[in-house]
């Protein structure tokens, strides 16, 4: 009966971090071992404070690190997956940053039970088969209206998304310029999808201020003009504004959150991060919920392609929802960690690969460019050191 | 104008933590400078994940560490301390962990100005006076019914509350043999309340069985029987049990959640853990936030009198909710962190000192006995070495 055998958390970095709302900076990849297989994963998170959880020494019952409830479990069917998410989320129940670290460990494995079954992860999920996805471009607005055009007028998706930078951080008409530029430089025939990344926080007046302007140029979502809990903001807006759309839910780090959302905040999109919900296991289920209650599920992926494709493996199976996020602008890091990446094709779609796992190979040598050194001692005692990549 | 000097993090263990439901094992200090002066605050928190989300590199815009938004800030004013919180909710917004390492150092802020204005922080927060509260007495379930009923019996106080431990874990039978333990050996008069620890996670069937013991036993509340997010499930359980008031919020680590719990979850009770919920600041607005929707606000503090007189603070005032929890079975270390403690007076009350700040005096050379060293490294660079505590 295989046993999880290790875990390791590897820290990567640029050389240099930005103060830019790009987060493919840095990189917290988990591996995990068992039965002779490796499993790959990646916690769209904060990677020191998400090592620490790992290891840290139990505070008490219900306060533990994360490794206590995985390291040496069984590991030979999807229940056990759920099952060991379950132990995580009672034995660390009062460990914030454990969700985070879960999230990485799940989605490895599921890569990890995919490959010792030779099956791909979407299949394990129960999906018979992956649909293609039509990928929006995921971009930062530029500093100015005019750098926005022009961002635009070179993108070559058919849908794209401008988010972060200075929208929402000005006054409306600069905002409503920024929109129009997007719009502009897309021509008409292209999706418009507008994020505003949290920073009218509660205020349902400021963000009432730019939907004339989302409205005029057809943007087909607003994301995040709230922070991740404002409900109530989200369902006055919705009411308020019912030809924008509201997308919201990158902030979910726990199924009630997402379900929250669309119980009660009015959204038309449910946007799930697997690095950060606790993993496939809990977007999958997300997705479920979100498909019952007539929400469409949206992956929220900022960084690499071993995320990207774990992120859509929850909605894989999804034939009407097409849409997926697709990290156009990654740093160099994001897109050294696969050796292969999940190009569109000829017809614009992106497609799940039909292998084990994930289908995505990482690059070891690629990774060591990038592998921080990091140490954590409690006590006189070595608790963390980062591990050796191997080959 | 003074600005903060320095935020130092202490991090406090027993000798030796069980695995057991007791959240005083050990605890992180919070020390702030400013002007002269010093305050103290407590992270209810796992100590090195909260001080790894404190001191880790910059990820992105949206992930800096907590100190990148607290040292060097201007203190003269309440108004300063929620900026300085708004500030992390910003700048650390995907670094899970930053709610729970905020909330020690905006406990500490309050203790902090009250010093440097000779004001209790109640007054600061806006209260006139303090009111005295009841405190009810926090302790773990026995391991059996027998275990239970003796710790009932000795237990002198005019509220108790039994938790944790074996309950809720085994049949319906066995919690209702506890409940029925508690309240024989606690008497008719006193007041009982009963606290499930989330173990049933969202099951309100489950749930539902144990209430006609704890009808009959007149239990004052029915806290945390399902998980802190899970609001349809207290809404359902709650609406089939009015007789049991539920209660539940200490696992809220913003002001969104305990609204949500206010809002949508049907409880009679919120119980804040300033510890965890972004400190004094948000407990303030929640303890309000309750107040105008009819839910009885509750301190929830199960550590050090520090943590008891910040947590008292932000509903002092209210003259009418005089219930408040009091740990009496913490660990040497959750004691030995303040010199004085507010004991009870011969009425029975709890009472606020009416002095600068909490009014609670650090004692150092208690603390030298459970300090932990604890060292993070990262490329090299040394990020976090336990601070000298000084005299």
């Amino acid at each position: 009966m295989p046993r999880i055998e290790s875990v390791d958390l590897f820290y990567l970095s640029m050389p240099e971090v930005l103060d830019i709302g790009d987060g493919s900076q840095d990189a917290l990849l988990v591996r995990v071992r068992a039965g002779g297989s490796t499993g790959w994963g990646e916690c769209e998170a904060a990677p020191l404070p998400s090592i620490a959880s790992m290891v840290c020494p139990m505070s008490h019952s219900a306060c533990k690190p994360v490794a206590a409830s995985v390291i040496g479990q069984r590991i030979e069917d999807p229940i056990d997956i759920r099952r060991i998410g379950d132990l995580v989320r009672a034995e660390s129940l009062d460990l914030l940053q454990a969700d985070h670290t879960l999230s990485g460990i799940d989605m490895a494995l599921w890569d990890l039970l995919g490959k010792m079954r030779s099956e791909p992860a979407y299949r394990l999920l129960g999906y018979e088969r992956a649909y293609a996805k039509r990928p929006y471009a995921s971009m930062l607005f530029g500093d100015t209206a005019e750098e926005t055009y022009a961002k635009a007028r070179t993108c070559t998706w058919t849908a794209a998304k401008f988010g972060w930078g200075p929208i929402g951080k000005g006054s409306p008409v600069e905002d409503a310029a920024h929109v129009r530029a997007a719009r502009e430089g897309l021509g008409a025939d292209r999706t418009l999808l507008i994020d505003i990344g949290t920073v009218w926080g509660h205020d349902v007046e400021r963000a009432a201020l730019a939907i004339p302007a989302l409205e005029e140029c057809g943007a087909m979502w607003l994301e995040e003009p709230f922070t991740s809990g404002a409900l109530s903001a989200y369902k006055a807006l919705s009411e308020r504004a019912p030809k924008v759309r509201l997308a919201a839910g990158e902030g979910s780090h726990n199924l009630d959150m997402a379900k929250h959302l669309v119980d009660h905040a009015g959204i038309g999109f449910l946007q799930i991060d697997a690095g950060r919900i606790g993993g496939v296991s809990v977007a999958y289920d997300a997705a479920q919920y979100a498909k019952e209650h007539g929400v469409t599920y949206v992956n929220h992926t900022f960084t690499s392609h071993l995320a990207l494709a774990a992120s859509i493996a929850p909605y894989a199976g999804f034939a009407g929802e097409t849409i997926c996020e697709y990290p156009v602008e990654p740093k160099a890091l994001a897109l050294a960690i696969t050796a292969n990446h999940l190009t569109p094709g000829n017809d614009g779609m992106v497609r799940l690969p039909d292998a084990p796992g994930y289908g995505m190979r990482i690059d070891h040598n690629a990774l060591r460019l990038y592998l921080v050194d990091a140490e954590i001692r409690v006590g006189g005692q070595l608790l963390y050191r980062t591990p050796e990549l191997g080959e």
